[in-house]
């Protein structure tokens, strides 16, 4: 990596090794700030070419990131960039480009801005939407206390889908506050973003029309300019403020109350700094409609957005090909297999419909997408909406499968409660992205679901312990459930099981032994189970013979296999990838006190606390889930009778 | 009641009670339609003076709900009425009349439209927002299996809102799917609804001047017709949909794909059963604009409609005049008790802020609104939105206190996590109507916050069992707590305990014996504590004495208060007024596992189901949590050592 303290600034263009922050960027011209931009974008491409990463977004945004650090001055200033995948030049600029190496590494930066990193992270992010609420508050903040520092959300128009983006700009355009919110439209979230919306804002191209034709009528008004009032002057003004609202995409947030500006090319630096300029003084909340495109300099990228949202890294840098060959011998991943199986179960079933926020790719829904695109619904980056949709879809008989990532639906904890549980309706939510995910951190990781889902009346809730499992799950859920029903199952590749061609339908609130020891006994939930049969062979090395149990599900919990394991064991192991409270944990323990069974119960789980990021390997370490430290503490833990 | 059966239909105007269903709409003339609405009316303020229920609601949609009734044919045809509580007249029209005595009352009729009590009912409601998201599902449904029902979604101008309200019209606009949302404008939700739309809807005396100047613009543009060619004129019609658009309150909805009509007098019946026909047959997306006026034809209610929204009976049909005396002796409520502690403090703190999503007068912050209305933000029906503003407001080192009910909270359950803990931000959570609310039933009640919240790393969570410990809760929460805090308290009247001018600092984590007594304890959450006495002076007169804890904290739990109990008692028992799963009770029970002692422990919360509604002595007793219940089932769970 380049060293910014040991090159010396000798010559132009100015070298992105030699800011320092921000401050550098003050007094460049267009230019040079196209350089430096210019010199970013490479930097993104080298630094996910060989660490991975979010890729396309950042591309995207490599001219308004500089454009912006050359017209505001954060750390005063605030930037907040909505979902934030998007900000790794944000973050080369902001002193932090010597450790963009470390990049969603155990230990180094976080995948997204992160308050305790720089003070130039205004507000951390990682889910969609949120951007435009948190830009609202430091706003009213700043206006309370007679600040001066502008306020800056950056949000893309995927993320605008998100109702609460809608609910903070009605908010925003009745707090009057000086807030810019800059709407980064790539006509693509991490899919192509749905909705009416988007269709409203694609028809940019009226605006010439519109330049057209508003001359046109001024002038053939003007021959009765002497007849006109005053009220009809101004109504025409008012007039003409509407046409222009109403052909440009701008109607919707002037609605809002936001006066709406552009919209202008993106990557165009010279109308990016003249309009970031213009605006910057304007007292009250504002929007600027700037185009992009994802993956912008990056061929590969620009022609194959989805593909590259994300990238695990070792490719080609000028044609995208990757260097190190794919491991075929791995197992297929999770969410393939339930994507695979769900096309497979609605081949004979119409009944079935899935349901998507915005990740059909994320969630292998895409294989339903091609089967069977009218039982398709991509309702955008809004779970709520996405959740009382399926109940709706439930209530007339249909079989939504609602997969969404298990951090992202706490975005609809109440439409689970209030729409789907309380009206008893067959709703199947596939959570996927359950237990830890590894390099996004804490924002994504799946760490509460089992806990939040088990204080819900009437939930099934089960996690599989390999990918038959789930098919099993899927197939039990949508033929031998009706309520709602959730299976929980992690990112990753499966256990590499061969796979049944037939479906069977498992019993529900029936776990199984998968080993069978003595006196005590590991207690598994899912992908745990695989865990635990390794510990277990690890601790029969040292004599300790521990039965293992795949519980499958949560709840209707297994009573009966908790009193066979009470009769005949001392001490009871429970192994969840889920927060240690309010999870299968607390389920046994609390049951065997109504039981009045007085054994001793280990619960070994996610701490209660966020899991940083890092690969896999460092976060089990971390959070004890590894198989050395998980055996390490049963031995502790179990104390056989009689030794 | 009168009773259809026995009432001959022998004069005009038919009466109500002679509606037997729907179908007894279809061939009445629009005078005939008009008489009925009346009737219903007078019926929905007779019903509510006598019994109390929501009321200016329902007043506002008398004419649409009969002009509905008329037009569309339920049950076929589904009608999803937004929140629910404007459903009376509904109710009333669909074989519900004689019931409508026992309306919220327990075992009679619920104060919501519920799929259960009706086939009318096509989905139950109660949060606010999930009708056009539910409209689309059943609409998405039909279509797959090519119905020709029609789908309505009824919702009101605030209600319009809630984010999950803009992501249902998204997506809507995007389907292209036949489903109208009548917008019920009465520019009025619970409190007047804020938000730059508001702004944007009232504009709509700009009616008259769009159409004169339409006039005028093609009169004029009419003398360059001949030089206009194809492409042009084309665009003037694109730009007279744009005038329109942007004119009249349509463009927001016309950006995301609904066709949009109106604004049109709701209470006039003519315009109404014509608006509804003429658009009957048109098969896309579309929302027709009713400006209705809350608590229309009850003079009092037109005069103060937030007073008038929900009325708790006993009043005089023509004055509004309350006839029962109000009881002068009840305690204050804790809502009450909680808005004035806060002004108190805000007298000595400017960055104390406050924040509701549109329920200044239920959580009492209109205290809060009349002393500081600068730093007062009503955000509309939006938590999510409310949430993370305030995690905004936050990280400035303001101190912000979100007001929200404990059902409505779990709306922004992502936002507590992903902003406010993640951050460790500190927001103090005013949990209103934490535990059961009565009459308003199960989509009401704040049966799970305790479960949902204490998952969530480092959030201190708090509940007080009288209203001076909620004041010291308070002041304990702003100042000597550094992150997201929660404190849940109870609908309704306090204890009646003298309150303390000044506040007191509570510490974290600690409870506090209320009654010492033997070998047994009972461990209280919030206003359990109050019942865990008189439960314990019942158990005295049996001979059982037990001790009675004030937890107060259920995290961090007061593990040395757990200790001491544990090492002097044989039995412990746990009150909460929340969940029996993830609660109080769990939090006990996994501790004392993990201390490894082997106490038996009752957990006596709210049952692992839906509550239904009705007065609260039904409802404890349903559930078990009255005094003599609590009493019986500790007899039954405590065994006093040799005896």
């Amino acid at each position: 990596m380049p060293d910014s303290k040991t090159l010396p600034v000798i010559f132009n263009p100015l070298r992105i090794a030699d800011i320092n922050s921000p401050d550098d960027l003050k007094n460049l011209s267009i230019p040079e700030l196209e350089s430096i931009a210019e010199q970013c974008r490479k930097e993104v491409i080298n630094l996910v070419s060989m660490n991975g990463g979010h890729f396309a977004s950042s591309l995207g945004v490599v001219e308004l990131t500089v454009a912006l650090h050359h017209v505001y001055n954060t750390p005063q200033d605030k930037i907040i960039w909505d979902v934030g995948h998007q900000a790794y030049v944000h973050k080369i600029l902001t002193g932090r480009l010597n450790r963009m190496h470390t990049n969603r590494q155990y230990g180094g930066l976080a995948g997204f801005p992160k308050v305790s990193e720089s003070p130039h992270d205004a507000f951390g992010t990682g889910h969609a939407s949120t951007s435009i609420s948190a830009a609202a508050g430091i706003a009213a903040a700043r206006d309370l206390v007679g600040g001066k520092e502008k306020v800056i959300a950056v949000i893309g128009d995927g993320s605008m889908t998100g109702g609460m983006a809608f609910e903070a700009m009605n908010h925003l355009g009745d707090l009057k506050s000086d807030v810019l919110v800059i709407l980064n439209d790539n006509q693509m979230a991490i899919s192509p973003s749905t909705g009416g919306l988007r269709n409203h804002f694609v028809n940019i191209s009226l605006n010439k029309t519109y330049n057209k034709l508003r001359k046109l009528i001024w002038q053939s008004v003007s021959l009765f300019n002497n007849d006109l009032g005053n009220t009809a002057k101004n109504a025409l003004h008012k007039i003409e403020d509407g046409i222009k609202a109403a052909l440009t995409p701008g109607a919707f947030f002037e609605a809002l109350g936001l006066r709406y500006f552009g919209p202008i090319d993106g990557h165009d630096m010279e109308q990016l700094v003249k309009a970031l300029k213009e605006m910057h003084d304007l007292p009250h909340p504002k929007l600027l409609h700037i185009m992009t495109t994802k993956g912008k300099g990056f061929k590969p990228a620009e022609e194959d957005q989805s593909k590259w949202h994300a990238h695990s890294g070792g490719f080609d840098t000028v044609t995208g090909k990757t260097l190190k060959k794919a491991d075929k011998t791995l197992p297929p991943k999770y969410q393939e297999v339930f994507g695979e199986a769900l096309v497979e179960l609605a081949r004979k079933d119409i009944r079935i419909t899935a349901i998507t926020a915005a990740m059909p790719t994320g969630t292998s829904l895409d294989l339903f997408q091609n089967a069977f695109p009218k039982r398709f619904y991509d309702v955008g980056i809004a779970e709520p909406h996405g959740v009382t949709f399926a109940a709706g879809l439930a209530i007339q008989g249909m079989k939504p499968v609602c997969a969404i990532y298990s951090t992202f639906l706490q975005r609809a904890y109440d439409q689970i409660i209030h729409d789907v549980a309380q009206q008893k309706l067959h709703v199947v939510f596939a959570i996927d992205r359950a237990g830890l995910v590894g390099e996004d951190g804490p924002t994504h990781h799946g760490s509460f679901d089992l806990s939040y889902l088990q204080v819900v009346p009437g939930m099934v809730i089960m996690a599989p312990s390999d990918e038959q499992e789930l098919r099993d799950m899927l197939y039990t859920a949508l033929y031998n459930v009706n309520g709602p029903v959730a299976i929980r199952y992690p990112r990753g590749n499966g256990t590499g099981i061969p796979l049944n061609r037939e479906f069977s339908a498992l019993e529900i609130g029936k776990g199984r032994f998968v080993r069978e020891g003595e006196s005590i006994a590991l207690l598994c939930m899912g992908t745990m189970t695989g865990k635990g049969l390794e510990t277990a062979e690890a601790l029969a090395q040292s004599g300790i013979n521990p039965s293992v149990v795949d519980m499958r599900f949560l709840k209707p919990l297994d009573t009966n296999i908790l009193e066979e394991i009470a009769s005949r064991s001392t001490h009871i192991v429970v192994l969840e990838e889920n927060s240690c409270i309010g999870g299968l944990g607390s389920a046994v323990i609390d049951h065997l006190n109504e039981l009045g069974l007085k054994l001793p119960v280990l619960k070994l789980g996610l701490p209660d606390a966020f899991v940083t990021h890092g690969h896999m390997d460092d976060l089990y370490r971390d959070t004890g889930l590894d198989t050395p430290s998980l055996t390490e503490k049963i031995k502790r833990f179990y104390k056989p009778e009689g030794k």
